[in-house]
């Protein structure tokens, strides 16, 4: 048995709350290595004649990577707390694996083995509910839709010209307003917009005044009425918190420049040496290398009370049901908390999603935050479907590495993208073809999380790297891509119809090298996805117990003699 | 190259601020496997041409246990973040590990490697520093000295006689007031006791009031005039915070019992259904389960508030040091970081201390405890030195795998105990062998921590578990080990004597298998300890560079031709 493989650790992603009853419990071992493995578990406290008494569940392999098998339990300790260790068994030797190392007698008493002392319910990570039946829109509001020309920024270009790092088109509110019917017929029900407060840059990642309005996007009251008309057609409503960085131009900053020492806001920022010297990138903490984003010093109590305000403040008076927090991995986890205390205290069931592109277990344990942006689903989806650069295999092994990271319920509302304003736009990261892109739009809607499409992205816009991701949201149906348009809308229809497409548990299914196959199933619902991502057609083995089962997608029997043409797919759902 | 064995993951042991500009990164391999590791790190955003700019630094082996090998590197990221990654080479192959796994050739972007986003300051695990100089001296208040007859318990019976688990024998605190000079005499500069508050039992883990001093043990003023007696001679004060349950008698429980449904302290406790039947361990949670200790719901607000006012109520007026929590691996998460922020906001240098058999990195992050009774190193101390049922290299193990499983910071104070009130006397332990017991307490008062004693033990007491652990502290100096007595009172002068053996870098630096042998640095001062454990006298070679070294313990020159009899040990001192 390879013992130094085999790992485990309590809480993060390894032994967590599933809900108030329920612990889930994962090994991760060399792939191959076991044959089986069992659970040993109990309540600390009970014992007869001496003895600890202790129970045993045969734990499943969930699934594998190229490295390792992982395994997993799920236990309902009685009295809400557990002790447990694994017999792990190679088929040549038997050992128990606990706390202590590895045994070849099991040991008896619970000293030795893995401890969840006790599942407090508060402590349970837990987000709100309506994230797992979200589809999100990003609305990078400057280029979705100009509903008011009056309030234009001066050298506003025309709609639809290519734009520049600093160009300005002109879009704003009333434009986010005057097109929710597009919205609405996509079928999404969450909008992400990037920064809407008042801010120099045409992206308003550069906050001003963070209790303002964009004066380019509208004013309260328009927002409010965007709020509300969203709200009436149940879509939800989340914006961007820049509470890393301030932008150069946010008042206490200007104090600072102005007054240096003296500023009464000298402690907001991180500041080496005075007097500032925006020129010299080293008299002052900022975003990258950035002097006009200066750093705030989220650990000073009044940018706290003034941070927390803001984001109470947009709750309370504006109704918003979710903040996205940018570049949240460089502000601290003190901060976060607080954050979560106070939206939660006004809103319990508000989403607070962070922009982590790396492992982000350390801010997903409930006490932080619901989500992040799980860009490494967006790596592995592109790497395979739009770059085709990764086998089937790998694929898998990705998304079942990234899966296995983290807790069951964090996967169930990680936000999935597949591109955004950071990035190329997904079309033209697929060459252009639409083949690759409608599979893993496939792919995104039907896989566990919460998906999100970039304005215009479902209509076959095209753009590399910023600015060109960045143009205009086109309004010309002659030039939108209708076809693409409805494949999505088809996609997304289908999670209302199919509560397994959507929220059902995902595992891949291998039925051969080429194809990519997984199940979702949800209570009598089961799903099984097949895809064929070459340039071929194959024929399809598909196991007997879907013989008889129907296509989610043409709502026609599927054949016992399956082909499946190149980008074909079928969805095969069975009730059990 | 063993890839599934090789382990990292950001934060926890494996990646985190020592200090407020140093990162620690560590590796875990297979043991044996990896012949050298090179970190390759850099600031996310410094670029050049297109590419990512990095630095590489030498990993250095730590440790191994019977698994794995450990590297660290130390880092300091001159802007506060990093992206790092590790080249491992095993003598065939060399493979860059990463977040997204193994790669063949060095990946080039920041993106593929693992990420330590930003080192904020008030994330830093910071314990306060007088703990690593503290050595600890348990008290059990009931048995100490019996300084006021006129406060004995009904039925208290003579000092001395065996105890029972309802015994009283009218100890108090002016008993501990007339006996400060033993502890002085011993050299200890802290005090923990456990529970002070109003209880029914002779142990006081059953609360009645928990802003009250127990009437047996004196009243407020005793208890203050003890605490500045013990503060004029720097002896620092810790006491025992019962939060997880309280006692039967806890007049919000009995009004439970009294009203039922009406009453307002319902939901204090976990009550599955009303009326209580104290009989029916089902009718509501308790510690354990023992009908007399209802556990407290610490998620209900008023219960919080009520333990954060005793929390703060002790310090704010009584200016005790610290706070010792019982079974505090049952108390939610949320409780104790309300409980941290609450007790550092009064006395930033509050010592707190969990009571976590288990591993107990959860609570070791920084915002919850500064370190845990640790059991892991008094379970392998024992099995070794008082048990002699492990090997020199299985003890080696087990430390170096506890120690690698935390923050080298949390690690500086874990609270090193060989025994309380809840286990049999560590001379019990020992078979009433001294020797062993004194090689004990040379390795307990030198390892990496601060370490304990439980009153009586330094002169020698005996007693095996509960209650005969719990007999009256011995006066009658004809029945005092005072050799034991002088030997400890000698190793605690050695820890103000040498820095190094107090609170320098712990490494073992085996000799041969048969001793014990590590060493201790800090600054220029160098320490090679070596401990003959076994029963026959042993030849030792010792290292070159220790051979005109001094003796810390009989200040003599070390021979050449060393020779340490069975039980003997040498203290070797030298200055860089
Ligand atoms: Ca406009
Ligand atoms: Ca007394």
């Amino acid at each position: 048995m390879l013992r130094s493989s085999i790992y485990h650790r309590p809480k993060n992603n390894f032994a967590y709350a599933y809900d108030e009853e329920t612990l889930h419990i994962r090994l991760q071992a060399q792939k191959g290595d076991l044959q089986d493995v069992t659970l040993i578990h109990g309540d600390p406290y009970i014992w007869e004649n001496g003895e600890w008494i202790y129970s045993t569940s045969s734990m499943k392999l969930v699934g594998s990577d190229d490295l390792f098998d992982y395994w997993q339990a799920i236990i309902c300790p009685p009295h809400a707390r557990l002790r447990y260790g694994f017999i792990c068994n190679d088929g040549k030797e038997s050992l128990t694996y606990t706390e202590r190392g590895f045994f070849e007698d099991v040991p008896t008493h619970c000293h030795y083995y893995f401890a969840f002392p006790f599942l407090n319910k508060i402590d349970v990570f837990s987000p709100p509910s309506w994230v797992k039946d979200t589809v999100w829109y990003q609305i990078f509001p400057e280029r979705f839709g100009n509903g008011n020309p009056k309030l234009n920024p001066t050298n506003t270009l025309s709609w639809g010209e290519t734009p520049t790092q600093s160009s300005f088109f002109g879009g704003d509110f009333e434009g986010v307003i005057n097109h929710l019917d597009h919205l609405i017929e996509l079928g999404i029900n969450g909008i992400y917009f990037t920064p809407i407060f008042k801010a120099m840059t045409n992206h308003k990642y550069d906050t001003i005044d963070y209790f303002e309005i964009d004066p380019h996007f509208g004013d309260k009251e328009t927002f409010k009425r965007l709020v509300d008309e969203c709200h009436k057609r149940d879509i939800k409503i989340m914006l961007d918190a820049v509470f890393n960085h301030s932008g150069y131009y946010f008042e206490p900053f200007q104090d600072v420049i102005k007054y240096g020492e003296s500023s009464k806001y000298k402690d907001w920022f991180h500041i080496a040496k005075f007097p500032l010297n925006p020129g010299n990138q080293l008299s002052y903490r900022t975003f990258s290398f950035e002097p006009t984003m200066p750093k705030l010093n989220t650990e000073n109590k009044d940018v706290q009370n003034y941070l927390l305000e803001v984001a109470e403040y947009w709750i309370r008076e504006f109704d918003i049901d979710g903040w996205r927090l940018d570049v949240a991995n460089e502000v601290d986890h003190h901060f976060w908390r607080l954050f979560r205390n106070r939206v939660k205290a006004i809103k319990p069931d508000a989403y607070i999603l962070g922009e982590i592109w790396h492992d982000a277990m350390p801010w997903l344990q409930g006490d932080q935050f619901d989500a992040v942006m799980n860009y490494r689903f967006t790596n592995a989806a592109i790497d395979f479907f739009a770059k085709k650069q990764t086998t089937v295999e790998q694929f898998q092994n990705e998304l079942v590495h990234v899966l296995q990271s983290y807790p069951q319920h964090v996967n169930e509302v990680a936000f999935n993208l597949l591109g955004s304003h950071d990035t190329a736009r997904i079309l033209t990261v697929c060459e252009e073809d639409t083949n690759r892109l409608k599979l893993l739009y496939l792919f995104q809607l039907s896989f566990t999380g919460t998906p999100c499409i970039y304005y215009g992205d479902e209509i076959g816009m095209t753009g590399g790297d910023d600015p060109l991701c960045r143009k205009c949201m086109e309004w010309d149906e002659n030039k939108q891509d209708l076809e693409l348009f409805h494949f999505v809308q088809k996609l997304i229809s289908l999670r209302q119809q199919s509560p397994a497409f959507s929220k059902g548990e995902f595992s891949f299914h291998a039925i051969n090298e080429s194809l990519v196959s997984y199940r979702k199933t949800l209570g009598d619902e089961e799903l099984l996805i097949i895809i064929n991502p070459t340039n071929r057609s194959l024929k399809v083995k598909f196991p007997t117990s879907f013989a008889d089962s129907i296509d989610l997608w043409t709502n026609k029997h599927v054949s016992n003699d399956l082909m499946l043409n190149e980008n074909e797919f079928v969805i095969m759902r069975k009730m059990k």
